[in-house]
């Protein structure tokens, strides 16, 4: 029984950590977003998660102790039921094994922990409170640093034996590019945001031309942002433009076979790169997916996430009033 | 309310139409499977059907009009409440229209008629008799003229808006081979016996040699059936082993896509190839989808239909007791 109306979510993802503190009306009284730091391991990114909880608690002007319990949606294997969290490798590439995030977390705050999946956790905020309100059944798409899927059916996060949602790693061309996983021609290889960075670098090496690692630095960023991607974009850079290109084709091609398999009603795209570019994307993404559509008179309706970057935290908040 | 304790179900397919009597415990009691006939149109498919059903009534040593009813399994657009089958392209060419396939088989054979699509039936009866019995979560594979699909989420067929299940329809190749369905780069492209054949038809006009079209006038046949293609593996075709490994890489990379989307419990197999070419092929399927799961160290259970043949058909009297 939580003892506060209020209560707090983190959304932990690979280039920031985004933090609400929300009332018993799931409003949003505080927030605060910091930098996923990267040079101390799993002990740093706790620290961070813990300073950004009362940041966005102070911003809420309320005293941590206050909150009735915390959620937090984090990529990698996720395990509320043990309140770990193991291969985060796209937070820290040595998160290797279980890190027992509830306890770490909730001795630090003073309130219980819930974990959840990140992309479950956005995916549960647009279908609350976001773009996929009207519908029963549809699939969250984020693209972002991955390409992550959350399986919406009869309204209900469809979780299968625990791992469904992977569309990143659905298979848009065998044999092809190398994904950051591993394998061979998924979703993410041509649209997650790592694998369109390490190509940008491959074609530099290869002495191609393009703005987007000086605009990287002007921005004072080590790597390509979504930020970034947008402003090569608006500067019409070609390479930009090609790598977001052959991201759209993949997205388009492979949503298309999630929706010929499934035949839901809508699609949410999310994520960092998704939320950034908008819905002038998502519909270009609908447009590259109408050539693959076994029902092409019937697409399904392809909205942008409503959230934008707080979707996941308001989602992790969720998890706390589910128990 | 039945009145009487038979029951027919006949599977209408793309190179034979196969019928069953079964008794209240769905114990096959008569059969019989005749060719699909190609030369007249709906009209002697529907007369193609009717006879098979009586005969199949015959062998059971029961009146056609001790039916109680009579389920159909059909592939293209399926209208039970209509009554209705509609672009069944893949039984005659120039099935586009609306036909009112339950009207006149119900006047034909004196009992009430339901109408299923053909793969969810087929689907449904591995679930309540064959290979997917053990399992709450699946997908039925029907690896055939064309490759479709049977969704079974928590014990029950997922239809989604109507149109659900057509894996078939998954782009496994961006911008790759030529569909049956004008699509580019589907699965069915690659693993349907239809586009098989077209793409072996190519190769002997480009020179290649095979036995294949040798094997199928030997057989009597004008098209590379299941039969054919086992005949050819088994005298080491080359061109039928190169299409078939083709196959397999489509079908390995489609399926374990929808495991990374779906974390299903099972695959089961069936289909004209599937059920010809038997488990020690669905295992080469279960080796081929391994480097694309996501979640290798679980994969999932990869079965051959169990009902092999007769599983449309019997899953199609399922209909008449479901009503």
């Amino acid at each position: 029984m939580s003892t506060s109306r209020y209560r707090a979510g983190a959304d932990l993802g690979g280039t920031k950590i985004q933090t609400v503190v929300v009332d018993s009306n799931d409003h949003v009284l505080g927030q605060a977003r910091v930098p996923t730091p990267k040079g101390d391991g799993p002990p740093g990114v706790m620290a961070a998660i813990i300073g950004a909880v009362r940041s966005a608690a102070e911003d809420a002007s309320i005293e941590p102790a206050a909150l009735s319990g915390i959620g937090l949606g984090s990529p990698g294997a996720v395990d509320d039921d043990n309140g770990t969290v193991s291969r985060a490798f796209n937070v820290v590439s040595d998160w290797t094994d279980d890190v027992p995030v509830a306890k770490q977390l909730g001795e630090a705050l003073g309130a219980p922990v819930h974990l959840g999946n990140d992309v479950r956790v956005g995916t549960a905020a647009e279908m609350a409170f976001g773009a996929g309100q009207p519908y029963s059944s549809l699939i969250g798409v984020f693209w972002g640093t991955g390409v992550g899927g959350g399986v919406v059916l009869d309204k209900k996060i469809w979780t299968g034996r625990g791992a469904a949602g992977e569309i990143g790693h659905t298979v848009v061309r065998m044999g092809g590019a190398r994904c950051t996983c591993g394998r061979k021609g998924c979703l993410e290889a041509y649209a997650g945001r790592m694998a369109m960075e390490l190509e940008a670098r491959r074609r530099v090496k290869d002495g191609q031309r393009t703005r987007l690692f000086d605009l990287m630095e002007r921005q004072g960023r080590d790597r390509l942002t979504s930020g970034v991607w947008d402003r090569a974009l608006e500067h019409h850079d070609r390479m930009a433009e090609e790598l977001i290109d052959r991201a759209l084709d993949a997205l388009g091609a492979g949503i298309a076979s999630v929706i010929n398999l499934l035949d839901l009603e809508a699609v949410v795209i999310g994520g960092g790169l998704g939320t950034r570019l908008g819905q002038p994307y998502a519909d270009r993404i609908a447009e590259r997916m109408l050539p693959h559509l076994f029902v092409p008179e019937r697409p399904p309706a392809v909205h942008v996430a409503m959230l934008g970057d707080l979707g996941g935290a308001i989602g992790a908040a969720l998890l706390v009033k589910e128990t």
